[in-house]
């Protein structure tokens, strides 16, 4: 599947979460990583994410889609994976 | 199609960004809207966008989905558009 992960979290956990991901996935944009994962990957990260955060203050929206989904950037790509893949 | 746009923008701009998406779309979390928009719409959203960021130095991701993606969420719920729908 692929997924785009938003978060929202306390300053306090922040970092945490964006190294946590980039084990997994692609940074695309402050606060959104995205890549194409295996359902046990799926789970790994969301076990991993649950650790991090504060589940009472953060919050995290996982979008699971069938495969990358078309998208337009406006301004700078501030980390074209488009190039990398 | 359905849309999930997020934005890294400059913070003078921040607020103008996300009063201009609030007339269009769900705000889901912070920097996240989302929503089904017309083809028009798209377009009037897109050429208001560029309208309000400073391309050097934001920038905008617009997901374009064939309909509204299946979706988890971990911690608070900010905004929870499913139970107004």
């Amino acid at each position: 599947m692929y997924v785009v992960i938003v978060y929202d979290v306390n300053v306090s956990r922040v970092n945490k979460v964006k190294k946590f991901l980039r084990q997994h996935l692609n940074w695309v944009q402050n606060s959104v990583f995205e890549g194409e994962i295996t359902k046990a990957e799926f789970e790994r990260i969301k076990d991993g994410l649950l650790n991090i955060i504060d589940e009472n203050e953060d919050s995290i929206i996982i979008y699971k889609l069938k495969s990358k989904p078309s998208r337009e950037i406006y301004g700078i790509e501030k980390n074209p994976i488009d190039d990398i893949i």
